[in-house]
């Protein structure tokens, strides 16, 4: 059995923590939150111990991985020192939202070899992968044109945004890692923002609508679409067009139930809501992922360098919306 | 040029007069009613003569073929007058109410080698035919199941049902010929009706839906499924199922319009909302088949014979609602 | 914590002990089974107790409900063992294959007030219930007519069919249920039978595709289509028309890929292959229904009665195939 | 009768004479082309005049319009002279290649007050004027993002491309009309562009493939996707998103045909193949709309400022590629 230490016992928390209780071979070993009674709760749920202090986690022989859901300011840390306690790690996206400080992290960890998994689930996710499976086997011929909709259902909460690190490396983060996993390295982006929304987000400088156009190393042309809310729910779609056809994948909905009547004819239930819905099982993919890497030695996928380089495209493009420009991520 | 009189100067007389209009190898040389002012305004609309007399009609030699486009009660005596003067005639469903005087008919016009057309026009909708023919290809393997839903969108007007014949004569009977279009001679009928519609209909001793059972020649199983009244427009599919897989005939929409909101996902427009809409294409196809098979001196598919067995399963069904039981139809 | 025993540990049996399991307020406390190595097996799985002998397991007072997914032959003697031993029943469908001893089980247990559930599973399916529901609350009107199209991937396993009681008692009793739980009761039943697919189902006297019309005591008609065999997956899909519209259940998929090339386009995957994919969480929702209802002390449904009901209906569909009569179910 | 010539006998003005045969109130008076066969061959097609020379029809005061089908490079002379005849005039897309010869007509014509009207036929199209209504009746609330999917089945012919003025100029032309019609004015243009399909087109210095992103003078995002070539057919797609749903337009199919076999389930034919199939009720409700503008002297849309509006957009997104710069077209 795999030893989990989960640091963050929140929302995303607790749907790691029922993905290590559902793996045939993880358990929670520590539940750790600044306060105390978070902790609590998740040990009593999970049959885990419960901890405020990091240090003490890491200083149990018998853990064998950390898994990061705590706030982006503290992955950076936490990173490091799990891995120079030993530990492979598991962290929600982004690393952080300074990529000089993801890069500091990196050198201190670097001479570890160590094994650090990005939590970008939506990589585990059953359509994405058959698509990105798909591809790879040739079906559609050369990936030409790649175009990902990915729209909340609601505007975070009241304060969210401002800490965020803006849409792009809050939000975006994972298009631009869905882009990556199916088209690979990406050199330029040109984005575009709008604020419909929420007054809240253009008050602390924020958008809450983009266009992103990016192109592939290879040539491979993408475009991005973003909205902070969608009054049909979780809006999360991918069409992989290539020479001999198209891949899609649609929004997934709850059930198979259609009505008609003399207004309307094949309507179809609301989508699933929101990720908590729509990607439960990519979670537990992602969880099973880790751990098969972790036991076998072989590095996990996507790693730091993975977060990385979804950062330096967040940077870019809102480099982009400054300049008006096409520009080229840093590497 | 194949010159055509038409009988009968009513709504369906309008689509088959369109139609003649249309086939660049065929015109309309008579418009023919008994109220002559019915009669003069198609003549003038498609430069046609007028006559409210079908043996003035007759008597034209130019004239090819008729099409008889009149009440039903009138078509055993038109089929019998036109063939008798040597036209090719193609005649609107049923061919009568009464089965032996359709067999009368036969034996009256049968000496002349007749070219008879039955206006079944569904067998020439594309989506029915498509069927049909990858069928007969072998697609799905041995077909073992056929569905037909036919619903109109609303009942009949006010006295039209007591004339009717009943709803397996009026209606079913278009699904009848359907079912021996997709799978052939049929020799088991049972059915069940219901009155949930319309209180005339139930007062004049029809039923107002039905459901029909019947097994082919070759063991085929066929269920058909009616009803006088939709409240989506006009329900007009059909279900292949066979070894291999299965081919459906969905309803179709004007365009291609979807919408997605906070209630609902995916919604559609209506159907099309009647024959005129949905059928339009097979009776322009119905006549160009027509056309071809006089030109060509091959026989009209479907034939007088086809309308008769359609008319016999009618009978079968509602023996069978009588009798509760199995019917076999009269050969 | 509602403890259970599981009487048959073979694979309907595992579908019921991961419900169990996964319950929050249910656990499994035996495993029994004639041979011993498939109870001990569920025991260590589960942390039950295992057993060959029913009679141990219904002396242990600790446990409060039986779940019996034993072969159809033994149900009434452990429905009828259980209940006086004063456990509640969670049982597989049928009853039995023999109406007689179905209504002298009853007449052994009635006076125990008994607790006991019929496994009519798609009751629970999310879909399913969502039409009944739905028609409940009015949004199609009156209902008028019913399709319940039902058809199973593949033929059972030789030697399976000659003691399954034929397909109306082993396949059709689960759209049986459905018909009366969108519906409500039925008092007419008219069958036809197909022999397509398995000479070894013709050679032991069943049938292997049929085509069922019912009507209910309110009118409602009916049609059922099955076959043991479908190329396309698991077809479970209904149709529920009324005066207002129609309510669908459409076959489910495993992802949201779509695929369009140049044969070819909004082409899918195939459908969730058969009842361990589509329903899952329909055996999830009835053992908590069951649970519920056993520590609510309010009946479950379906119950007996219900199971009794579908097995007259599955023998009224035999006599009418037999008589080509339409026959109205004993009651 | 609104009697028009026709400049250009080729495909397109074959499409235009059909229209104007069908029109009720409408007819080709004459014909006219460089070759004087093609123009004979019209003239007797639609029982019309033929001519090779341009004065000779522009003097029939019988004429009340012309239709300009031919070359682009002929287009400013044509409506120049038709203008100046006294001619209401139906051009074909685009006006001219060069922005500046646009203007420059425009200051010889403008004192005429002339009808011009642009051939953007999309803007007829049954779905997306559905569209347009439905976001202009405030279904969706405010418009904030849209998205537009326009791939061609296969490249031009060779040695069209050269002269065609570009992709952006010739075939997303369209798409910059269907942008405007659905948001409005648009101020400002990002575009990327690719080489995938053809060695010809790359060799002229033209790209196949591009990606443009665009901002409506009220923000409205706005994403094209273009191809010159598409595997499974013409790819004409629409999405609309606002504040309370999204509404789009599907590709069209020529039946309501699906399969499902062992593979694939929902298989739906082929779209419809390209402009010819797609777009015919488009042209015909063009041509209506002149008719019906011309008879009651209001002016026709898209019009002359529409047709010189999309050529900027063209202009600036063949200007942002060379700059890597967003860009603000010309006004």
């Amino acid at each position: 059995m795999m030893r989990f230490a989960l640091i963050g016992c929140g929302k995303i928390g607790k749907v790691h923590a029922d993905s290590i209780a559902a793996h045939p071979r993880a358990e929670l070993a520590w539940a750790c939150h600044p306060r105390e009674q978070a902790a609590r709760t998740f040990a009593a749920e999970y049959g885990a111990k419960a901890s405020t202090d990091v240090d003490t986690v890491l200083a149990d022989l018998s853990v064998d991985a950390i898994l990061i859901a705590s706030p982006t300011s503290t992955h950076v840390d936490l990173i490091t020192r799990g891995v120079l306690a030993g530990k492979a790690a598991l962290c929600e996206k982004p690393i952080d939202l300074d990529i000089t400080r993801v890069d500091a992290c990196w050198e201190q960890i670097k001479s570890e070899n160590p094994t650090v998994m990005m939590g970008f689930n939506r990589r585990f996710d059953p359509s994405f992968r058959a698509v990105r499976d798909r591809i790879r086997s040739g079906e559609i011929g050369r990936l030409e044109q790649l175009i990902i909709i990915s729209r909340d259902p609601a505007p975070p909460p009241p304060g969210y945004v401002a800490g965020s690190g803006g849409l792009f490396r809050d939000m975006t983060i994972h298009d631009f890692d869905t882009a990556r996993f199916l088209l690979g390295d990406i050199v330029e982006v040109q984005a575009a923002g709008g604020n419909f929304i929420s007054e809240e987000i253009a008050e602390v400088g924020d958008i809450d609508s983009a266009s992103i156009m990016m192109r592939g190393a290879d040539g491979t042309l993408c475009q991005i679409v973003n909205s902070r809310r969608c009054a049909f729910g979780y809006d999360q779609r991918v069409e992989a067009f290539g020479e001999l056809g198209m891949l899609t994948v649609e929004n997934l909905r709850p059930s198979g139930v259609r009505f008609a009547g003399g207004a309307a004819t094949e309507v179809a239930d609301p989508y699933l809501s929101f990720y908590l819905d729509r990607y439960i099982p990519s979670y537990r993919a992602e969880l099973d992922h880790f751990v098969t890497a972790v036991e076998t030695g072989t590095p996990p996928e996507p790693g730091f360098a993975d977060g990385r380089a979804t950062l330096a495209l967040a940077d870019a493009a809102g480099e982009s919306i400054r300049s008006g420009r096409v520009v080229r991520p840093g590497v």
